[in-house]
């Protein structure tokens, strides 16, 4: 399992139907096999890998046209990096942080 | 025309099919009529006004499930209380609303 479609479906889930989110949730936090979801929800284990891969073409698709995930690393590190500057005493620098911060919201 | 619908289109036009954009460009960004966006795409002024409906609803739907610009708003007003914090030197106030941000990021 690759930890960023992880971080994309926790992003991105409330885009999912239901269907898809109850798959994903057996596959991305119950750690469950392609085989065990087959038996879990009658679907053939080629469908379930079928469904997942769909899936996260999806969550792709939705990354490339909002590009969240990107943006809250980058503000998450920002504001690391405001903080750092304010215990630093640099207040020029951590206003500096602020408005490259402002500008990418 | 609602300026909340501008906002979301703003922030969820990537998610729209290329027809839905083109529409609500003219709609939102050129200030066109329904009428006049009816004459210039050869749909009924009774079918615009339901794409735009329908592509209002949507936005409306996408909102509800990432609160993006809800959240932007929300990043935006703790920067500046930030850069206020710093200005009057009152840095416990300024780590504070930082902590305040990564919690919501």
């Amino acid at each position: 399992m690759d930890i960023r479609f992880v971080k994309l479906y926790d992003t991105y889930a409330a885009l999912l139907s239901d269907r898809q989110r109850d798959i994903m949730e057996l596959y991305y936090n119950e750690d469950e096999s392609l085989s065990e979801i087959a038996e879990n929800t009658g679907i053939t284990r080629q469908g379930v890998r079928d469904h997942i891969k769909k899936t996260e073409a999806q969550l792709e698709g939705y990354e490339k046209a909002l590009k969240l995930t990107e943006r809250t690393e980058k503000l998450t590190e920002m504001l690391k990096r405001i903080s750092e500057a304010i215990e630093k005493e640099d207040t020029e620098l951590a206003q500096s942080i602020i408005k490259q911060a402002e500008a990418i919201l």
